[in-house]
Formats: structure tokens, sequence, C-alpha cells
């Protein structure tokens, strides 16, 4: 295949995506396949000689999409949303084409510094302190990583690496293993899974703080199992706090839990993954307060910023937490600009090697929308929901239902009656002993319309359900 | 913008993507500019209004290009080969349009299916032994990994969940610290730096084997270090062996160390990061030889199999020791029949959560290339590098030049003037206390005639650099 070929076929996948955008809110937003569905339609082993271009697409409408999942769907009420949009999407086809691995200045100069620069424009853009930008000559500054569960990982080892060699100065009778078998890092029992999981993958032992009624953590809970755990010879090293806990976007209270963080040498790292977006609106920005107090915070502009996946950005106020985590070079990676304290080699900064060219993505997103066009968005899923649904626990774009108060059965019952009938797609959540339907707003084509839909729609099987029991008691 | 806007603009783009195919053999294959360049070109913060495709794409040419190192320049010969072809390119269109996350089977069911078929696809390519394939109902099975860093890590995560559990079960008095104390994981001298990293990040101890003479790790010398730390009442637990490490392409002898792993419950892994896609040809596959007796096998598609970044194909005979390692359920993520046994949620598998379509752009590529043009490929890069260069440390498509023997300073002086003068783009190695060139056959349109010129230029300044050095003597 040549270039005149290339340039045929690649705009034919251009106009293939835009069709499915046009038609995603025909498409049935969750599909009908079964496990397995898939094997026996393609062939056991790869061709051996080349098929079409027509063939494979054609097989794309054929074999694909009966099985996909339409996160794009303005029925798509499930999870959370993740971002997708033009100008990201022009970025990408740019950074295929270029295709560079930019693990160090020198591999790409382009790739590390345009991702500095675009670190700190979203830096300022949510009104990030200072502290965390790289400037000029910064201390800190940002990273993309691959998803917020490596940022939780990345920035519990770094704590872990920091922690053990300030204990391990003070008490240099103490092996690595020794301390290593006493820390102890915490997050909400709200928390997302991946930071249970990031104590696993450390190897350290990692506790859950109990949450208040409004399902944040507290300074006082923290300092309660601090004290228990000083008591018991533990150290305490690492505490994430959640702005927008997954079940119901619920917010720990940063004002009381940062100066415990910061007198008690803990690390506090902010997962802020699917809210954080919101803070480039000035309304919202007061949820953010007390990130002054945090070492580092993340939030995945890949959710709800129009940056397609993978984007989560992360930032530090002392980069050198992170290399010294991680810093191993070997001469096939040096370069003769590493020493000069100019550049920044991103390899020590996350767990692959390799890196993409996914800075490009928010240059483009950022200067194509411009900041008010993506404050705009914020406040239009924010406003479709609250004209689609009112009345209920509302945090910018999820929503938590219990129907039928007191009966966990019953919400179940519905869930699967919704998610049955295929015209829209939800996922449940626990809060506490509750079982929940969890409605979030997650394309960018969601309109009030949509949500009015599914409100009606949700109403009208609900009330079936209640028939049919009634019926099935009497 | 709208869908129109969208596929005008989405062709520009593939237009330009084309043109910088185009011209790519007449472009500065590395940069002149210098740390900091980016900075000053751009303003200081995103802009508040909407600004035109055309006014960034315009800046993608004044800003972006002028710091762009052009791994696919058909002079690039540095580090190694990144994948680019056409056909994944199309595939990673789609993959953004369709934008869905395939954390989880319902997730989309596509996403998943897809995925498992085409590492079967590939795992059949290069002869894996069947264990190691999913099939309908088998216990292994392949996942694709954004890098070898991360296959790496996940499977010493995974030994090291296995191992302690076993250790646990033999003696229940040791605790999970006392265990995780004297662990001890092993890879070659010449080993990938990701290895000894993720010792690092699983918190174990990673050691050393001595290499022989031809770099590569016998089953004497591994049989010697086990000896030594069983004596110190460590527990051995994890082997990575390379297959074509990182500076010459040496290859550890599989025959020798698998059956010494087997017999002592180590887990061994199997990195063949670039060299692994070569073994989709018989006369290469001997050099795979051995896989049987591992757990877990891994290669980079994404470097020499025509298959963008990222796609790192990872196999295990096992899954269960990977979704042991790490299986966290919060209700969110449940779904209806992960409870059958049927379904994969690839969320076990890796680090992070999310994770992309990629494997629509391995189906892109096996379909429109056949295997008989990926084999033509490898060969092809084989054969421009021997008819451009004989008579060197030859393997496939790696060569360690150490034009001056004996003189480390004059090969570096060399590798300056070389990456000075812009031509190429080499990087340089170690072997043992040697300074090497590297030479990597790295760009898919290089053709002898780039190697050829490449040999040429190095030879004239490698006369020159004796030349001027006679002149300073005299």
């Amino acid at each position: 295949m040549d270039t005149t070929e290339f340039r045929k076929r690649g705009k034919e996948m251009v106009d293939y995506v835009a069709d499915y955008f046009e038609q995603l809110d025909k498409r049935q937003v969750y599909p009908d396949v079964e496990p397995g569905y898939l094997r026996p339609l393609i062939p056991d082993s790869a061709p051996q000689d080349p098929e079409s271009f027509e063939d494979v697409l054609k097989d794309v409408e054929k074999i694909i999409m009966p099985g996909v999942t339409h996160w794009h769907s303005p029925y798509f009420f499930a999870y959370f949303p993740t971002a997708s949009s033009f100008p990201a999407l022009f970025a990408d086809i740019l950074s295929g084409g270029i295709g560079c691995i930019g693990f160090s200045w020198a591999a790409s100069p382009a790739c590390t510094e345009l991702e500095t620069v675009m670190l700190d424009w979203l830096g300022k853009m949510i009104n990030l302190p200072e502290e965390f930008l790289a400037g000029k000559d910064g201390e800190g500054g940002g990273v993309i990583q691959g998803s917020a569960s490596e940022a939780t990982l990345v920035t519990l080892l770094a704590a872990r690496t920091r922690t053990i060699r300030r204990v391990q100065s003070e008490n240099p009778e103490l092996t690595e293993a020794d301390i290593m078998s006493k820390l102890v890092a915490y997050a909400s029992d709200q928390a997302h899974s991946s930071v249970e999981r990031a104590g696993l993958i450390g190897g350290v032992k990692i506790k859950n703080i109990p949450s208040d009624d409004k399902f944040a953590v507290r300074g006082s809970a923290l300092k309660k199992v601090l004290h228990e755990d000083r008591a018991a010879g533990l150290i305490p090293f690492f505490f994430c706090a959640t702005l927008g806990t997954t079940p119901c976007c619920s917010f720990d209270r940063l004002l009381e839990l940062g100066p415990i963080c910061n007198k008690e040498n803990i690390w506090m790292h902010i997962d802020a993954a699917y809210a954080g977006s919101a803070f480039i609106c000035p309304e919202f920005r007061h949820l953010l307060n007390g990130v002054e107090f945090a070492d580092s915070f993340n939030f995945n502009p890949h959710k709800w910023l129009l940056v397609n996946f993978d984007c989560s950005a992360m930032w530090v106020k002392t980069r050198s937490d992170l290399t010294n985590a991680f810093k191993l070079d070997p001469l096939y990676l040096q370069h003769c600009h590493q020493e000069s304290g100019l550049v920044t080699d991103y390899r020590h900064w996350q767990i692959p090697l390799g890196r993409r060219f996914r800075s490009l993505k928010m240059w483009f997103v950022f200067r194509m929308y411009g900041v008010k066009g993506l404050q705009e968005y914020i406040r239009k899923c924010s406003n479709a929901f609250r004209a689609g649904v009112t009345n209920r626990h509302l945090k910018f774009m999820f929503i938590g239902l219990q129907l039928f108060q007191g009966s966990n059965k019953l919400n179940e019952a519905l869930l699967k009656s919704i998610n049955d009938a295929r015209k829209i797609h939800l996922v449940p959540c626990h809060l506490r002993e509750k079982f929940v339907l969890r409605f979030a707003i997650c394309s960018r084509t969601v309109e009030s319309v949509h949500i009015q839909f599914a409100w009606k729609h949700i109403s009208k099987l609900a009330t079936e359900l209640l028939k049919a029991q009634d019926k099935q008691q009497q």
C-alpha cells in the first residue's frame, strides 16, 4: 500500500467514523451478544495472504459492531464519562503518523516539552498552586499517565521510597524489609479499588478510613486510625484522598486532612479522576480547596474534558520524589542533555518505558475549544442533568437512585429490567448496605431530551415491576 | 464542530500525515533544538476562546516538527524499531471513533473477545505451545499490555503472589512480610532495565545472573546463584529470560534454563520485546525453543510487527495466576456474566483499569498483510541489513559497532560526530567494558540504499576522526 492508497482508505475510515457518530443514537446502546459470540465468526488463524481494506471494513460492521457497548451513545449512563471529541481524534491521527516514542527528552524533544507545557496550561485552568507547575525552573510539574490507577501506584511507590529513606536515616539499624513490613497507606472506604490494588502491588498494608454519613473522610476519622496505628508500631506514609468517589461523588475533606498529613509526614495524593475536570469552572473550584497540602494531584481529562483516552493528568510538587523512586539509567537511554537539569525524561515518572505523543490531544482540544468552550461543556452536562431529573442526591453529573427505599431486591430487579430492555445502560453501586442504581451523564452529545427519556423509561419499568409484584402477592 | 466539519478536517489530517510520510526522508532525522525550545514559542496559558483547525495545524509544522525525532525516517537507526503501518493507522482511527473502555467483558464484549482471539492468532503465528492459547476453554491465554515493562511487572507480581501462597501453605508460621523479605528474582546482566524496575516496584530483591562470552545466560550460571541463595535462606521465585537483549540481541539459553526453573518452582518469564516478531519466520523460530518451560512469554508487535504502539503481546499458561494476584471486584465493575467462567475481564490482567480497543490494530494488520506479508517484511529488514553491512556481529537487525577496537574514547567521539552531523541517528550501548555504537534497522521504509549511505557516512566520519587525531599527535 502506498501513500495514495493510504489517503483514500484513511479518508474512508474518517467517513466511517463520521457515519458512526451520526447514527449513534440509533444503535442499541448495549449489545445482545453472549460470551463467546465472536470466535465462531472469524477464522481460527490469521490469513496467509493479504485481504482487502473493503473486506476488513465490511467485517467491522458485521462482526465488531454487534458486540460493542456504545460508550458515546446519548443513552449510555453507565460507569463514568469517557472523553471523545473531534479535535482529540485529529490529534490522535497526527500522533499515530509521527509515531515517536517519547521516553526521554532526546527521543523526541517536542513530545516531552509540549507535555510539560500542556500540564502547566491545565494546571492553570484549574488554578493549581504554583508549586505543582513546572514553569521555567520549578521543582514540580505534570505528566500524562495512562490512567488514574497508574497515578495512584506511582505516587504510592514514590512515597514508599521517600519514607524508607527518611526512616532509615533516622534509624540506621532498620532494614528496608523491616520498614516495608510496617508501612501503612490509607484511603476512604469509598475509594476506588485501584487504591487497594496499588497497595497490593507495592507490597504495603492499605487500610480504609471510615467515611461519614456524606461518604466523606473527615480529619477526625484519619486521626483516630493514625493514633491506633502509631501505637501498634506501624509507619503511616501515604493517604489517597478522593474528590468525587466512584459510587456517589462524595468529597473527602481536604482542608481537615491536609494539615494532618503534612504534620505526620504522610504523602497526600488526591485522586479526582472524573470529578476533576469540573474544577475548570470557578463555581466548582472550591471543591479543590486544600490541594495546597497535597504532594500530588491527579484527574483524568480523558473522562470529562474531551481529551480521548488515555490522558490522565498528574502533578507533583517535587519531581525528584518520582525520579528517586524509579531512576535507572542504562547507557542506551542516556543522552547528552540529561544532566543539565533542563530536561525531563518522563520514563522516570511512570511504569512503562514507552509513551505516545499524547499531549498533542490536549493541545488540539484546549485550543479548538478554548477554556470558555470547555467550561460551557462541563456546565452543559450539569444543566442537562438538572433539567432532566430533580430533587435527587445530585453532584454535577452523577445520581444515585434508590427508587425502592429499603429494598435492595427490588432495586436489583429494576436494574436488571432496565439493562435487559437495552434502551439505556446503567451500572449499580453499593452505598453501605444499599444497592443503588447509578446514573451518570456520559456522552458528549447527551441533551435534556435523552435524560428525560431515560427518566420516563425508568419510571415506567419501575411501575411495571411494582404491578407485577402486587399481582404475585395477590 | 459538526460531523460535516469533522469529515473535512479529518481528511485534511490524513493528508497531512500522508505528506509527512512522503517527505520523511527529506526531514532531518534528529532535531537541532536545545532543551526548553518549545515554551517560548507558545502562549503561557490556554486560550479563552476557540482557535481554528488551520491555526493549530500551521503550528504543528512551525512548533512541533522542529522538535521531533523522526522515528520512521529511513535514516533512524537508534534504540529499536517502532511499528508503523497504514492498516494500523486505520484501525486506530476506528478505535478512537468507537472510544470504548474495555476493562471488562460487559464494558464492550467485542473489545475483549477480539483481543483474546487475536492473541491466539498471533500465538499460532509464532507456534507457541497450545497451553498459552485461550482456545475455547484453555486455561492460558494472551493479553495486550502497554509495554514489555508492564508485562514483566505483571508477571513478577503474579509470581510473587503465587510463591507467597505456596510458601505460606508449607510454612504457616511465616508472615507475608517474612516471605517478601526473602524473595529473590533474577535476570541476565544484559537484561533490560525494566526488569530491575519491576523488582523495585514489587519490593523484592532482584539479582543479575552473569552472562557468558556471547552475552547469554547459561543454565550453569543460574544454578550457581540459586545454590548460593538457597544456602543463604532466600526464596528464588522469578527468572526473566531475555530473547534479544537490548545491547546486542543475545539469547538466553531457554533449553538449559527452563528445566531448572520448573524444578525449582521458579516462574520463568520470557521477554522477547523486539526480537520476538522474527519468530513468525520458520527460519528464526528455533530461537524460541524452550518456551514450553515458561510460565509467561511476551514480545512487542509494536516494535517489529507493524502494529503501532502500544501493543505488547503477553501470554500466560495459567490465567488464574494473574487474576489471583490482582482481582478486586467492586459492585460497579461486576456484571452478570463474570462468574460463568466464559468471560475474560482484562482489568485483572494488567496495571491500569481502562484500556483502548487495541486488538483492532492487530486484526487490520494481520489481515491486510497476511502472514506471508509480515514474514516478507521481517526478511526484508534482515536482508537490507546484510546487503548494507557485512561481517559484523549480526543478528536479524542489530549490529554492534566498535569501529576503533579497544578505544572507548574514539568510539564515543565517533558517535558524537555521527549524531552531530544529523544525517543519521544512532545510540550507544555498553558491552561489558566496551562502548559500542548500536545500529538498528528501524523504519518500515528502510532499504539497502539507506543502509549503504549510512555505512559510507560512518566510514567517512571515522576516517576524518582518525586524520584529526593523527594531526593532533604530530
